[in-house]
């Protein structure tokens, strides 16, 4: 299995960089990166960073942006970190594309964070890609879900199914 | 989805709870509680603990009695922790049951470090989980094997396909 | 020894509570309660929370708010959290207090990181708190050092002595 | 201010560094320098590995030789990390050096677990070592003991005073 890891954004690089100056979180380096680093691998990866964006700041020319490179890729099992906010606008901007299958997660926590679910939601979308042929999917909360048919729960912030 | 996590032992769920005496690693609660209650679970699930041993300790009773307890429970879709070293041993001895999908994994370091594959391996399970229909399987280093055909490598630890 | 930590907000409490929306890092519960919580204390504390404020956001009344509580509390050893970037001048302007030591820390981390200064900042204030007798200080990057003498560097942001 | 940290090995400095066998925690790397890392020090450091020893396998023949370590050390502020089951009676054997600072201290859960008193524990003793000018003493649970008035509890594992 080789796997391609896009960072896009949102919580999960969420970072603190800085030593000087008041609120100064920021989106830094792709967290995936350190979480394969201790989860000892046993495939080929490569990460990339296409954005450093909180995900309301997405725009439809980002999510093409996003669409060019996953067609493009010569990999065809994706992982796609992505801000929980927009995730299933961006999931159903991409859509199908044939014989790749494109997992979108992210996180409620930083990574950084000791208590995240970081490495976790990283998890279940490798999990899933392992077994799954095709398809863009979404792997929140432990569930894989059809873009189609999931939201994010505007109080509770989970993503339900329709 | 409802899953089952089933608690056997292994480095995973090591901790320190002592504060006198030597060397006092000991297999304590089971990770998968605490490792869900920081990320979100959107899914039905029920923790049991089956045995706390080291997976050089595990016996072919003791295997009987997990075989045991996966038929006889109601739940179809289940994880069941274990030491990675006879984790395969213990998996081709339970086999396929008709039925339920069950995920065997673990970690190499335990889920108390600060620095743990242990979140990353009960992702790769759960996603898998969520997908797979039938079948008793190996999820290790980002990895979903069959217990057929995989080892866990004598100088690497990796699991490895044959 | 009896011990009354003080929360007026910075960096170290910084905290991520929220499941929805965008940039979302507060000033939450105090971490020193997590630290000590954790690190075995032999010594009778109290934590109490004054502000929830970036040291920015400071003012000189807040200031007298706090030296207010140093000079009225029973407490004669106290540890006062505070962001880094004001903290020389809050420091200054409470001076010494009769009869009372004052250990101003905070941290370049949020205490809720994996990587965190803010455990050992914690532990350097209480450390020098058993030592000394009285005074005002402030305990950041393993130093003791007299508000008088010391200010935060603009551009590396540690703490040197003039 | 210049500081030598000495490892004689501890709970503090246990690791789990290997992917095969059993039961694996290992006396590894000082934890001492993995600490500093993350915090920013402002002070001149040395880290030198003595043992990597559990506290119960300490003799007096390894005590002659930290004695010696620390008598010819150029150092005159030193932090010796020790496990906490003999740390009062090796403390006790060195005694005062003079024109020397010498804090002894450990941790009662691995530096490496996500919830540790290891941080806390090295910056209650770098804060004694600011302000003392000589001296053998224990920093342990927050407090700052004489070796000849201390130790350690046989039932709650705290070090209280006599």
């Amino acid at each position: 299995m080789k796997v391609l890891f896009i960072q896009t954004g949102g919580t999960i690089d969420k970072d603190y960089p800085k030593t000087n100056a008041g609120y100064a979180f920021e989106i830094d380096e792709p967290a995936v990166s350190r979480i394969l680093e201790k989860s000892f691998p046993g495939f080929q990866f490569e990460v990339k960073s296409l954005f450093k964006k909180d995900s309301m700041d997405m725009t439809d020319q980002d999510r093409n942006e996003l669409m060019s490179l996953l067609s493009s890729t010569e990999y065809s099992k994706i992982v796609v970190t992505h801000g929980s906010d927009t995730m299933v606008q961006t999931a159903q901007h991409i859509g199908n594309i044939k014989g790749k299958t494109i997992l979108f997660t992210g996180s409620y926590r930083p990574q950084r964070f000791a208590e995240s679910d970081a490495d976790f939601n990283i998890g279940v979308a490798v999990g899933a890609l392992n077994v799954l042929t095709e398809g863009t999917l979404i792997a929140m909360n432990g569930k894989i879900m059809e873009p189609e048919t999931c939201y994010k729960h505007p109080e509770t912030g989970l993503f339900e199914t329709k």
